[in-house]
């Protein structure tokens, strides 16, 4: 009796065990780094290290941080990477189509995203942003030819609505899904005063990732931009994370656009954000 | 034939004329200038100086300006200005009561606006809310018997959410209404995520003021802490301000926190805010 009763909590035990290290590997699979966050730490070589000592398996990259694709994959295989995805200026994709393509085929990187508009060319008008749509579209049906993706990342100014719609839904709405996915920095579009879980909501299917930081309150981490480790600020982690996976986010990707001590800052959001996904799951 | 139609026409016109100087009298009436946007502009003679000759004839102070009574109400009366409010910590409030009345009562400003809590002493959670909306609600029940009100200014860790609930939202129904009034500052409640429209519209009656300052974009008015005058920023003033009207604001208050050119600043501010308030009225 008593050994059946521990073979039977030994097999409980065992299976939870499974699942929970199931749910681990899982969650990691959906953990990235945006490699931004190490710009200001050392060579490539070491910012990739200090990734993989962070124990991220994935990773967002910036262009191709100055390296050719054959040193690229030999940083990434020494530091057991993947790339996610790749934040591109749509001018490097528009002017320099064939290099950009060559570079992210050869590191077997499918996913390109468009992370910044310069504030003079920046639209501020409905039709102005039905057009910048329109570009993105048909950058997103020319990328799809070659086997690839184009994504939208945004910041504050997508926020503004224009006849009471925002810049970022005006994108949504004038381009196709296929063409054009949306990474939704969950940080700057509360800045903007939009909720990113209505959004994640109100448009499933089109955000292909998240960029899961957080904003510190005014008076706290004043000299970082205000930006924390996710769950040590002010957005509702307990409605964005669930809408992210019912909308079909596929990242969660961790960034800081100024830390001022980049190691802990990757350190604590992993640490936060694979608690945070793993209660999301339960 | 010909008279009685000028006749008429020009006792029309009279009559528009005479409704719209109506109106705009009434909007410089709801218009005040927050005293801490010229914080850096020499002697307090000087910045009160200035905001008289920006054209405001209503302004909110801080503190004392390190005036005593009388040279307060004598650099008023020079510069035909009126006290609308005064921010005034909570320490100098609870630990300087007498003082702080006498000479709030010498200036004839009935209302006391806690701005700011320190980052070490703001609450953070449920139950420590509620305890600081309960310390604000007797101050303010206290306040009233000798005939003045207290309000609460926020910034953007108030609109952190427990339990689903914003801490503004925490103060707002953990007080009552007579003993405190809030200072809705449009800029902050959505750098924090929130709609300042569905705050002002959720609580009738709960807002003496609002700070009419916007958020410019990051890659604008990087240096100037992002702030920018009304109507060149991110906010959705056709809705803000007709839901501020609606909900009993009384005070459309100018403010910028580190403008790097105050006068600009405040003149512009001032031009966009009367044609603002003067649409909003038609």
């Amino acid at each position: 009796m008593f050994a059946r009763l521990v073979a039977t909590t030994l097999m409980l035990a065992t299976a939870a065990l499974g699942t929970l290290s199931a749910q681990a590997a899982n969650v990691e699979d959906e953990i990235a780094l945006q490699m931004y966050t190490l710009r200001n730490v050392g060579s490539a070589q070491e910012q990739f290290a200090m990734a993989h000592k962070a124990g991220f398996q994935n990773v967002e990259i910036v262009g191709t941080h100055d390296l050719s694709a054959a040193q690229m994959n030999a940083v990434l295989k020494e530091n057991k990477l993947r790339v996610t995805s790749s934040h591109v200026q749509l001018a490097a994709l528009e002017d320099h189509w064939q290099e950009t393509l060559k570079f992210n085929k050869a590191i077997g990187n499918k996913t390109l995203i468009v992370p910044w508009i310069e504030a003079a060319d920046r639209p501020d008008d409905t039709q102005g942003w039905i057009k910048y749509a329109q570009r993105l579209d048909t950058l997103g049906a020319k990328l799809r030819k070659e086997g690839m993706q184009l994504a939208y990342h945004n910041h504050n100014f997508e926020m503004k609505k224009y006849d009471g719609v925002t810049a970022l839904e005006i994108i949504l709405t004038h381009s196709r899904s296929e063409n054009l996915k949306l990474e939704l920095d969950a940080a700057w579009v509360s800045r903007g005063g939009q909720d990113p879980a209505r959004l994640l909501k109100a448009y499933p299917g089109r955000f292909y990732a998240i960029h899961a930081k957080d904003n510190a309150a005014i008076g706290i981490r004043d000299d970082e931009m205000n930006f924390a480790p996710l769950g040590e600020g002010l957005l509702d982690w307990k409605t964005i994370l669930p809408a992210a996976r019912a909308s079909g986010v596929k990242w969660f990707i961790i960034e800081h656009d100024k830390p001022k001590d980049p190691w802990s800052i990757i350190t604590t959001s992993h640490r936060n954000l694979r608690a945070a996904l793993s209660r999301a799951q339960q």
